[in-house]
């Protein structure tokens, strides 16, 4: 991602191990306000930064573990300790399980620490890409988007989900306008998605998560793209709250509504939208913003994480192998698990190491 | 309305005249935080409280108006010079212009300057308890009601459109609880409806405006009321931004959403909602919160106040006369306007005066 810093806008990536084997991070709690850089050359020094959501997003956090695992083989230590350490940070959080255990066993395998931990970081960075790659040319000359939360490098260390075919478009010269929305109570569509498209210089306003409803009926909304955080069988999703409340509008309106996400993030263990848990948050983070107190102190509030929207509503789903239709999930991820049953132990996708860098 | 002042719950008004002439005012800037009174003893006073927003709704504003000219009637001010000041503090209420001119109206025919001013203020609560009257029924025991932005007793002296339905049911004994959209950018629905009905004994909850979607869905909303701005000829409703966004979802789950609002919302020298005016306010509103910033300093925001709901997602309007469908409006308003006629210079109508404080 482009992030200006004194002026000049340089490449940065969310997360990265620079030649001395120190892991950067930007973090992430200071945005938008402030940008600052955390370094790490321990094994705690990385569990904190995960644990204290200096770093943030399930394909970050993976990829700031897999490199965690790196310098900790540098250093010697026992990687099984090492691992528990960093799996225990965030415990429910599948993919930095998924990216300590697929680590360790490549170094076991054989393989260069380093090596390892950057080819996991680069498959995540190209799968991101690849849904950039596909869903840029959705996107018009003059045609005016909106997203919904942050699914943006921030979140996967480069290019993002949502995020990504906006940043191609731009590469690539196309001009258009994003609508954000604030994306209440935790506010990351101001704080993050707008930091990322300010810096990468796309044109862009925020909103009132209740001001989209407005746009769509002026007809100032041609495409909405967001991220999802989990996709079931029939193609129902789960993504930030309000997402759902968006896509009704985008179908009431005729306007396109596109996810965007990578294989990794289809569950096909459970058949609808209706199986899926639904996280509920602490009630401060809608009573109180800093110190501020929005709501009496005898007030109740209730803090749903996510929501579920229906397939139906859903134009197609961008990811790495393509934009797929709810009804293709299916057949999709047939052929791909059928595929991988026939060679044993197939190795994670590794991309273009070193050459994603812009 | 209900108030809790130190562990008691005491009836209260928006404002009031007390004994000795003084008028008291809710400071409306300090909710929910603390419940402060402020009193105004001269026309300065008046003016500087509307202006600041120290009273805010605009029959309350129109109340304090019609107050601060009998209180300067009985202090021998010019009504002309007192009457120019109050309304040179928000040109564009159109509320506060008819007070101050029907009171100086009423005092240069002959009326006590006090009677004319209370008598104003008894017809507005009049009005507000009539929708409540008619409202109260639409809500059942156990009902999981949805309301957005404050249409309360603080915006109207007394009772509140919206929510007058709520309390007079609620002192019939009816069981039923409110989700309290928060209401961003301005926050009303937190700091001032949640306040109101903590205050009244109700059982309510403030979300994010993002989750009405996901208790939609879930089957958690059987019944939205809110208030509106405007009313147009063909039934479209202007109403605080978002508003639209839970109509439809409203329509969509088959949710009946009911708009409260007394015959002087209704302006039928426009035909459609396409016609009215959205008044767009300052960024800061959506960028920023007490002093911390929400969004990047380099980033834009827009910040439109109100959005036009269609008639078709409207169940029914609950006025001071009855609850009216869409297509009856137009023949009410016109039968109202022939008696209007045919009696010129009408009084408005004069509520049971004194007696309407439960």
């Amino acid at each position: 991602m482009k992030v200006l810093d004194h002026g000049t806008r340089k490449q940065m990536r969310a997360v990265w191990m620079d030649g001395n084997g120190i892991i950067w991070m930007i973090d992430q709690r200071k945005l938008p306000a402030a940008l600052e850089l955390v370094s790490a050359i321990g094994i705690f020094d990385i569990a904190g930064a995960i644990k204290d959501m200096t770093v943030r997003g399930a394909p970050a956090i993976g990829a700031t573990a897999a490199l965690g695992i790196a310098q900790a083989a540098a250093q010697g230590l026992n990687l099984d300790e090492a691992g528990s350490l960093l799996k225990g940070t965030r415990p429910t959080a599948h993919d930095l399980a998924f990216a300590v255990d697929h680590t360790v066993r490549q170094i076991r395998a054989g393989k260069d620490p380093r090596f390892a931990a950057e080819a996991y970081v680069e498959s995540i960075v190209e799968r991101c890409r690849k849904i950039g790659e596909f869903g840029a040319p959705l996107i018009k000359e003059n045609a005016k988007l909106l997203t919904h939360c942050n699914a943006g490098a921030l979140a996967t260390v480069d290019y993002g989900t949502a995020l990504a075919p906006m940043r191609l478009a731009h590469d690539r010269g196309v001009s258009f306008f994003v609508w954000v929305d604030e994306t209440r109570p935790r506010l990351q569509g101001s704080k993050l998605t707008a930091w990322e498209l300010l810096n990468e210089g796309i044109d862009h306003a925020v909103i009132a998560d209740n001001a989209a409803g407005h746009y769509f009926q002026r007809g100032e909304v041609d495409l909405v793209i967001t991220g999802a955080d989990r996709i079931v069988a029939n193609g129902d999703f789960a993504n930030k709250i309000g997402t759902y409340g968006k896509a009704l509008l985008a179908k009431e309106h005729g306007v396109p509504f596109y996810v965007a996400a990578p294989l990794s993030t289809f569950d096909f263990s459970k058949k609808s939208g209706a199986l899926i848990p639904i996280e509920e948050r602490g009630e401060d983070e809608v009573t109180l913003i800093g110190a501020e107190r929005l709501a009496p102190s005898g007030s109740r509030a209730r803090n749903p994480a996510f929501d579920v929207t229906p397939a139906r509503l859903v134009a197609g789903f961008i990811t790495e192998v393509g934009i797929l239709k709810a009804d293709e999930l299916k057949r999709v991820m047939s052929a791909r698990l059928r595929a991988a049953a026939s060679k044993p132990r197939a190795p994670l996708p590794v991309g273009r190491r070193g050459k994603t860098r812009r």
